[in-house]
């Protein structure tokens, strides 16, 4: 059993830990954190929460410092750019960080950092050490690490999507479209036009073309797998609801291949994944399916004559596009069962 | 450890149990039979429980007297009318059921249950011992019954509301309005114009008017509870959004009382239950806190110069007012903890 | 041919005025103004009009003064406690005002609009003169009138379900139940917890219990109409969708009448009516059939063995709830055919 | 002033047809056929038109040969296959036709229709002098036709956007990325899984991935203004909100060009358009801006260092994608002023 503390509990992804957390077997304490509420009841701000923290928590919403203090590991949920601070006090009194901003996204490059998100590191040296929390990629790695940087959502998806085939060689990596569509969730709780009912709802369209901060994540992560750089574009647009993200990406197959054979390479690359699952040939995934679950649903299919590879995934953006990934992570650096807490199976409708 | 069947599990309440059951503790088989699907397995269908059969089920669809035969409990998910023939057997075998159609909601009026579903008993000595499954009404009955037949979605949404006041004599019972809006899963898993979104998104309406079949049962509940007759008026209408019902209620207050008086009296009536969450003065009940959880969050209001008492409850319609107040039964009914299974925390959206 | 001008026109219930009004036959120009965007184009705010101006107007949004001075009508789009002003101005150069705040609703109950406003009048006088803009109730009135005060939205359906009964002193005037429900349009442009889609998509609620400020308009209606106090209970809710109101009212029958009879009477009470829709015994509205329409359709019922009248009553709140209905008083205002610019036909989806 | 007739006039085509014809200037009756509903009034099945009719017809739905008879122009909204019959008796009665199935899509090329919809032309000779209605490319063809055959919805979308770099070679053909998303009225009024709200609301998922009939429609179209063939992979998307298509389309710039470049390109290519709205750079299309309107937005990106051309295109798939289509080839047809009857200026919400 192990003592969690969430700075930033009050936010969209923060509330989510929250509740994961409360229902997870090896938490016994749940210290929160926020600036906006500060004193407040989480409970009183989200009253789904009302009567279900579970003796974990009375609820009040403290200062961070505390909340380190009191903790094993500290989830920060914040803008991007603060969570390298709270990585510094985390290290020096012995406890581990999962961040779910930028902040430990780009470990070995901070130029590409920089570039899209306009600051400096300020502690160059955690970078050295702290991992990229996706299980599928890194997961000895984050088992060893002190700090993990939580993956985007999108990057979740369109990575899980591709990374088979591009550790294969299996596609030209020269042009790779990963066309994506997100709920409104993903605009987080601060209200305005991007998540007004009354001009999303009925409604659909892209943003960001060309200059979305994922690009130089997902990108960074297929050139990981293909051992050198492809060229990603990527389109995400906002959907008339509240969670899910599917990504719908294409490549040129750079040798003939049938959709029987990539979706072998597929499903023995993701055998032992608890929370890849790879769908039958004539499948897709809908979001639906996975909503309120760590699951990624993939289904791949060979099109245009053979010469095009093109691959579906879906998954909760609130889940394992953010919190139940950072808890999955959680389970993986402290030795728990990977799907502790996290192992809801999704509803139907 | 129970075993249990469901008869009718790829209806939208029977796949809902299997989502419940599939993830409940003392449950370590699960028979699922269906008449429509009968041979195909259940993941094919419902592809979100796609890995999460759990060594439970092999997901096939069989025969309904085999789920009968290797089950402790039997759960009907039937159109009203069959359940009868399932209870004569279960008896006969000395197996439990609790039937989640109307069947078993009239237990001491035939009359009634005719008038509204045209048609007789054809076991009416099963009548005798049935009981009526609200537990927060019936809880010791149901401990020891072996059939129990669990009460409507707007009833129990409806019933809830009203009774601490109906018991206390509290209100006028010459015109009791029930305003109900509910999701549109209620409309279950038959497409047709009632549930195509074309038709139902971005719109609402009333529907049954005057002649819906949950008015008799609401008021069969608050006859028992306010100890004579009580007229009710109850109008359903159709939310576009799948799953929640929210009933408003009105009644003239017959004697003085505060708000104060009446939360006071309503928090001491369900003071120990563990699924009716009675709300602050000055808040109100939202679907959204309730979705996905076996919770009934209630508000009371005294308004228009303290002459009129309103209560506002909210459930989601496949849980408190389904398959989760079903489990519910089944813990009481087996003596387990009562939340067991069925203590899912409501995701803030 | 006149001009118009519209102050406050990139609120919501501005922008559906500038919509109406550049399509509208009898309006040769259009005078835009917004505290907010002076100086931007709407067609910038508001894309759905890029390219749609027709001469009317270049889109430039200017100050309020000048709207005023190159108009023969100005509509105020306002938040509540402004319009007296420009009613002042208006009045002195010669120009009709029609306000769509609360400023004009109450014209002979200072005291109640002071109750529910927290504001005096400012210029008492006017009052004397202007017009509450129902036209179902006061179209001879409105079209001497210089000033109206455009209805609220939930008032319209309310008025136009329950006026008929009451001027036949056809129910009991001690308890009449008004639950309704809207969509999100209704909580306006300004982005906050109630229009985020996260929070609002997929849930439904009630707000305002026993507390709305158009509790005190819809009894000032029914009072006119019923020559004497009526006791009205109003509950508001928001719907998942953009656009709509349901009107649920219930009162108990002051004398004993069959449906037809009611219905009778309601079809002669709206017989000449352009806008409001009698729908035949046995159906009931549904926003759907009305959305993006000035229609009001009212569908009566009488219920509970003949004792109770309830009536169903369903518009669009952007349009008859709002924009619609000032164009229709401005129709009514300059002789104009009342349907001009908005005998628009519902889409069936 | 012309007579027309709508055989079909139930689907969600038909009566999206009769909305626009009933309120058209230039159309002085209305026909109306249906084979499910003969004999009933189409205000009855779709309450929405009650009292809309405007003397253009009494509303009763009747056979087929009759309307024919009576009618100048005869819209055909039937399931593919059915109308080249209708076609045969249009011309010998000396009427036009305009046809919203795939049967006259393909006017040249009976083989790829047989293979995607797996039947033989019963009326070759016809398909000789039918003419594809695209007025943006087909304009003056039209303006000659005595049989139309209306595009498909995406095919509308996907053309629209990249006729323009097709004409000039500016793109590479090799594999041009159709991902398009569609509301859910494209599924038609059939109620099925695909429409079912519950499982379709707060929900999105691929179908018919490399398989969608669209796609050779649109590679057809394609072909055409690339003097050549075109690679297309097309993959259509289900929406959880009822009317909109966005089309998002990827292709490798054959030749360095800006953004800036493009865009004059476009702008140019579609100067005179009363139908396409070419959004300034830096904008995107929603469906929002284009709902219940006859436009189709496109804004045009280049990205991936300058070597993508990513456009997006957005329309309402039943106006500009099937009914406001027709309507527009109508009046080309008959040489009415090209936007009557379907100028109607989109909501802001």
């Amino acid at each position: 059993m192990i003592k969690a503390g969430i700075i930033g509990a009050t936010g969209y992804v923060g509330v989510e830990l929250v509740r994961f957390l409360l229902a997870h077997p090896q938490v016994s304490a749940l210290a929160l954190s926020s600036v906006s509420f500060e004193g407040q009841n989480i409970a009183d701000i989200y009253p789904n929460l009302r009567g279900q923290l579970r003796g974990k928590t009375d609820g009040v919403l403290g200062d961070a410092d505390s909340a380190v203090d009191s903790s094993d590991v500290v989830f920060t949920a914040l803008p991007h750019g603060i969570a390298e601070e709270w990585a510094a006090k985390c290290l020096a009194k012995g406890k581990k960080l999962i961040d779910l901003s930028a902040d430990f996204r780009f470990d070995d490059d901070e130029a590409t950092f920089k570039a899209w998100y306009g600051k400096d590191w300020s502690h160059p040296a955690i970078h050295a050490t702290s991992v990229y929390g996706l299980p599928e990629m890194n997961r000895a790695a984050i088992a060893k690490a002190k700090v993990v940087g939580n993956p985007g959502c999108y990057v979740t998806a369109a990575t899980l999507a591709l990374i088979p085939a591009l550790e294969k060689g299996l596609v030209d990596t020269g042009m790779v479209i990963v066309d994506a569509k997100s709920g409104i969730t993903g605009t987080g709780r601060n209200p305005g036009a991007t998540n007004n009912f009354s001009e999303t709802g009925e409604s659909f369209m892209p943003y960001g073309v060309g200059k979305h901060r994922h690009q130089p994540e997902i990108a960074r992560n297929m050139g990981k797998a293909a051992g050198g750089p492809v060229n990603v574009v990527f389109t995400p647009h906002l959907l008339p609801m509240s969670r899910g993200i599917v990504a719908t990406t294409y490549a040129k197959l750079a040798k003939p291949a049938t959709a029987e054979e990539v979706h072998a390479l597929y499903a023995g690359r993701y055998a032992g994944e608890p929370f890849v699952r790879m769908l039958p040939l004539g499948s897709v995934p809908s979001t639906r399916n996975v909503r309120g679950s760590n699951f990624c649903d993939i289904s791949v299919h060979v099109v245009s004559g053979g010469t095009v590879l093109e691959m579906v995934s879906a998954l909760d953006n609130m889940v394992k596009g953010a919190a139940g990934q950072a808890v999955q992570n959680m389970n993986v650096m402290f030795g728990f069962a990977e799907t502790e807490g996290i192992d809801l199976i999704p509803a139907a409708f």
